[in-house]
């Protein structure tokens, strides 16, 4: 990594606290909603449920919606409902990833399926989403609903389409990007457009918003990519090597696959197809990742996005809201440093 | 069981077939939105969607919906789109419900997650619960999205409190009817909510053929969970003595429990606990079941729930429709002889 990667903007690293004090207000009447609609008469749900979602989450997809709201200067609450609606369906994927995924640890903690089981999370994620929708619709407004509902079914093909692609070393780019346009930014996407849709401003507003949360959203996930080999537990939550072992295809192995001698691309083909899962093959897979420069580019083509995140907001004039926001974007890449 | 128990509105046995008859045209129509829109760029996802939607299920639900839209004189095509929804909700909680349980066969196939895994099995459940929801928000009626998204919420609830219960010989028969009422019958009540709904019927039809609903809904219920200590897998498409292996708790082992003496209840506590699940621990349930009248009467039960179904369409004048809702209700009670 080179100094021509830092970012220029800002003294202090990004980070998302000028997005975190812009929306805090909002954000309690969000966690309200969230509190409120995770009860259950049967106690197992909000037990559940709660261990994720008080655990420490960013909750950074309401947090966008918040944040798109506060530009365009909307004053009222309906977002509320919205945002809380968007944090159930990413707690609802959470939930089934970590089933799908067999994963143990999210956010530094136990994974619900690890402590409650598999079906018990299958079923709680149900839920959530059930009531994801039970809360757009009391909102009433059917074009969010048909923003996200859509949404929805675009994250779940992305799932099913990065089952398929795993232990397969022949996915290429133009496939990744697919999947994760579909399994991450299609949210984050939709969590921005709500909130033009709500303040009933322009349709330029909206596909710009739109423009803006998938850009990000793709920025989010390669710098993700890179923290899950670059990162240490501590500062992930999360075991690092994690897509390593389950031979998940990311772009820092996509590349350094593709710039691979013969006999690193045969230690790929192994590793992926899941027959060098060892600590040692991981710290082998890191040196790689290091000397073919995959992890330095995956970051460069996370900064790519992220501007053209930031190129989205153009239209908006200069507020406190599009900085949070722009730095939102910066931080999207400065994390994975 | 006494031939006081057999029903008598009929010569041949009640069957599903005026029904099937009565609405054959309107389900192409169904059939037809199914097959499109389980479609996907992602192979997966039709491949397995089509192996439990084309597996050859009654299609009940969107059955209910036709017969419904029908009793009322619809002239309209609407129906179609939310019969299809409500087949892909029901679709989706089979396939979750296959997960959680560990199920190896359904209507006398494999299952998608013996097939595919657990995590495809999983993945394609969200895709065509977000499908349902795109359907339903194309449709447009927010009243139908409200119904439906309250039904799957209440869905999920019910299978959640199914999995507490699971294993539990207190369970009492309040709590289970609380439980299959969520699971199973809050859909067949929200399928047959759905047409008065779009056929712009009084609020008296809605709630009518929400009673109507529901009632079916738990009948099928109480007379599945006899066939599943009483029939053959040739009959039945699944393993007799699945809730028994899997310690569920359903009405006729809670009234066989209540009624035996402390070495019978010794044994359920067993069972139910896991203990005791050979074929000849199953052999001796269904003695027991047998010799307390646990099967006989929760047939009984089922018949009561019918004649309540029955009696919810009491405001309706005589129809085909009508007459085909009817020997539904009695196929409900009667499959389980």
């Amino acid at each position: 990594m080179t100094a021509t990667i830092l970012p220029l903007s800002t003294q202090r690293p990004p980070s998302l606290d000028p997005m975190m004090a812009l929306v805090a207000g909002d954000m309690n009447g969000v966690n309200a909603v969230i509190l409120e609609r995770m009860q259950s008469k049967v106690a197992l749900i909000p037990e559940l449920a709660g261990h994720l979602i008080a655990g420490g989450g960013k909750r950074m997809r309401p947090m966008l919606t918040l944040a798109c709201a506060a530009l365009l200067g909307y004053p009222g609450t309906r977002h509320h409902k919205l945002a809380a609606a968007v944090e159930f369906i990413h707690t609802a994927t959470l939930l089934h990833d970590d089933v799908v995924d067999g994963s143990g640890m999210r956010r530094g903690k136990r994974t619900a399926n690890l402590i409650w089981g598999n079906p018990a999370s299958v079923l709680v994620g149900d839920f959530l989403f059930s009531r994801a929708f039970e809360l757009m619709v009391e909102d009433g407004s059917l074009r969010v609903l048909r923003i996200l509902s859509h949404a929805s079914a675009v994250i779940a093909e992305g799932e099913v389409d990065q089952l398929t692609a795993q232990r397969r070393i022949e996915t290429d780019e133009d496939h990744y990007l697919e999947i994760i346009t579909a399994k991450t930014a299609a949210l984050f996407a939709a969590a921005c457009r709500v909130s033009p849709v709500v303040a009933e401003a322009s349709e330029d507003a909206e596909f710009g918003l739109e423009c803006f949360g998938r850009n990000l959203g793709i920025a989010f996930q390669l710098s993700d990519d890179v923290i899950d080999y670059a990162s240490d537990a501590a500062t992930m939550g999360k075991g690092v090597g994690d897509d390593f072992r389950d031979g998940k295809m990311t772009l820092p192995v996509i590349l350094a696959y593709a710039r691979g001698g013969e006999q690193d691309r045969a230690f790929w083909r192994a590793a992926i197809g899941g027959e060098r899962i060892s600590d040692d093959d991981l710290a082998q897979a890191i040196d790689l990742l290091g000397e073919t420069g995959a992890l330095a580019d995956t970051i460069e083509w996370a900064r790519q996005y992220a501007r053209r995140a930031i190129d989205a907001l153009g239209m908006f004039p200069a507020s406190k809201a599009k900085a949070a926001l722009t730095e939102a974007a910066e931080f999207a890449v400065a994390r994975a440093y």
